[in-house]
């Protein structure tokens, strides 16, 4: 399922707009080279339209954010829709603040997004337009597991329906919803968490599977949740007893880089079901 | 001396807010990770008081100011006083500009630190209350020595007894005063001079330890430093002849991330004594 | 030829003022650091010339720029050239929006540069002084080969001439031009471009050889070329077959941290001659 997709990747090495964190902004840039991308970073109000309008995809990230930051983002934003450009919502720590909420769920009304990704305290969030987020991180209550990812399942897909958007869940276990049509991916490393930056990347990964394959947001979605995952195993793999999560930051954006459609097909653990 | 207070920095997973610079943003992330704390960076100030207040410690590094994050810097540090919790002041670059000096100095007046983390120039610079550093390294007049020691001992209780603050000042032997009580750590290494963020991080390390043991501010402050500079030493232990400064970073980080109470008890070289 | 610049560098470690983007500046600092300068990064318009006069060398980058660090990028240039001090401009994404183009322009009239380094995309945008890259990255159609070496030449000199700075173009094969003098410089990897911030560390280099090498803008330029180029050789040679793009920036800045003079020396392919 993902040959086509990861192909479009590689072949079209897509111009991705970034306006995000400054804390992991260059493992973002750095794993979208890695993935066969071109990344490019800008934040004034003054270029962002002009930014977005050169590439194939934008990347919306709330880490760091400021007023004039969040200005560009609904500009950028508008300008990725008017031209029918894929664009993704990282919703980074919604509910830590209310500027960080407010900010999301404006850009929720004025933005058409084709996907928003986040973990599950962050959707949980959006779903409710509020906080309770702990911070950047989800909450421990609300770590995806076999026990509750029915529960987990039904909040991505009633918030895909009532969004519009392929709503992506990611945790232990991924979940991404389009409608009823459902992905589960059990792919993935703890260590994963062990660093910071591992979802600003995924979520620049899939804006730019989105950007390749801008017909198919859902498959674009879930292929981008198992390069990731497969990505993170293949670092796990190379720990040696004095590396820590340094070394492992650097494993998972090289995994990406060595990761094709072969190696992908063969270690993904992806499930689709209709809900 | 270390055993119960990293065991509460592994057991707490506090929370650090960090108002810091764009440039070693990233290692003060990865290693607050490292070490067992969760990071938590937001610099608007429209959402900063939200996010102390979730926190249970703020780190303030004035590297990168600017009009609106020196505004930032401000509410967080009344903020985080108001709710007595634990905040850290890094002046990086104190003396480097008028800026820089009025800013950290402004800050000084405003909020009750309860660590001030330098090097010998900053230190200097604050205890003068003007400029004089060479940048945001130390000058090399001002390397700390069997030689100097006791000068900048006194120099450490004195400030101290002054501001009312855990002062703590890192060089190749490191000075940390809380009133007439007295720290000399002789850990490290040389490379960590030869990276940027070596500071910073320690700062980091120093708000989470305090995060997580509020009542011991010495000890906290004591503990962090010998943290940093074990980590330093496993760092160094572990470089190849190719190797250079970038793999150096990541050793580091590394270093922190395998460190324990057991290690940290049998290699740490710290002196503690009235003065 | 390059012994006495390097050696400059080695012994002045010269302070390094860096308005850059915070993409690449953690990768910025660390080059200047691993090179034997010494990194200061502001971008405050109340602090840069405090900034600038206290080094000696001034890097300004329009990555990320906004509306705060356009003026900050004047007052520094300014404050750089009335100290006779030297300064460069990296025209990052130049073309890329009407903000890079007109703020590229405007800092290339308000400010007297020793040296613009950039991709082919970028200087022709510069001697066009209108737009048409495609982002940050040269377009494919700009790639430097053998084909269109005397072009991109006479690009150099006519730029050279125009400007009166040094004009650096980085590619496959990096052509440096001042006035009718001519570098062409056959060292490098490809990988260099497998990883966002190559470029902005050249320009770091290049600002730290002009701030020990004042008198020689030239051939400070072209052995910071060399030193980039054969690191990223020394680089590649490192690489294993789990190693990717992360690896190789971690190799990249070892490798200009183990560099000296004499393997300089050894391994430099670089042709000078009159155009």
């Amino acid at each position: 399922m993902f040959k086509e997709i990861i192909n479009n990747v590689k072949e079209k090495v897509s111009l991705v707009h970034n306006i995000t964190n400054y804390v992991t902004v260059n493992d973002v840039a750095n794993s979208l080279i890695a993935y066969g991308a071109a990344p490019i970073m800008a934040d004034d109000p003054k270029e962002v339209e002009d930014i977005t309008a050169l590439c194939q995809g934008t990347n919306i990230n709330i880490g760091t954010l400021n007023e004039r930051t969040i200005t560009s983002m609904v500009l950028a934003g508008q300008k990725a829709n008017a031209l029918k450009q894929p664009v993704l919502l990282d919703p980074v720590g919604i509910g830590a603040s209310n500027l960080r909420t407010e900010t999301a769920m404006t850009l929720i009304k004025k933005i058409n997004f084709d996907v928003i990704r986040g973990n599950m305290s962050e959707m949980k969030a959006i779903a409710l337009g509020t906080g309770g987020a702990r911070g950047v991180d989800a909450d421990a209550a609300d770590a995806i597991s076999q026990q509750n990812l029915s529960a987990v399942v039904e909040l991505a897909v009633s918030l895909s329906e009532r969004i519009g958007s392929v709503v992506a869940i990611s945790g232990a276990i991924d979940v991404v919803a389009h409608g009823h049509q459902v992905a589960i991916v059990r792919n993935g490393s703890p260590l994963m968490a062990q660093i910071t930056g591992s979802g600003c990347m995924l979520s620049a990964l899939i804006t730019a599977t989105l950007a390749a394959n801008p017909e198919k947001p859902f498959r674009a979605t879930v292929t981008a949740f198992c390069v990731m995952g497969v990505a993170g195993e293949m670092a796990e793999a190379r720990m040696t007893e004095t590396d820590g999560n340094a070394s492992y930051r650097n494993y998972l954006i090289d995994g990406i880089y060595n990761l094709n459609a072969a190696v992908l097909e063969r270690r993904s653990n992806c499930e689709i079901r209709e809900a």
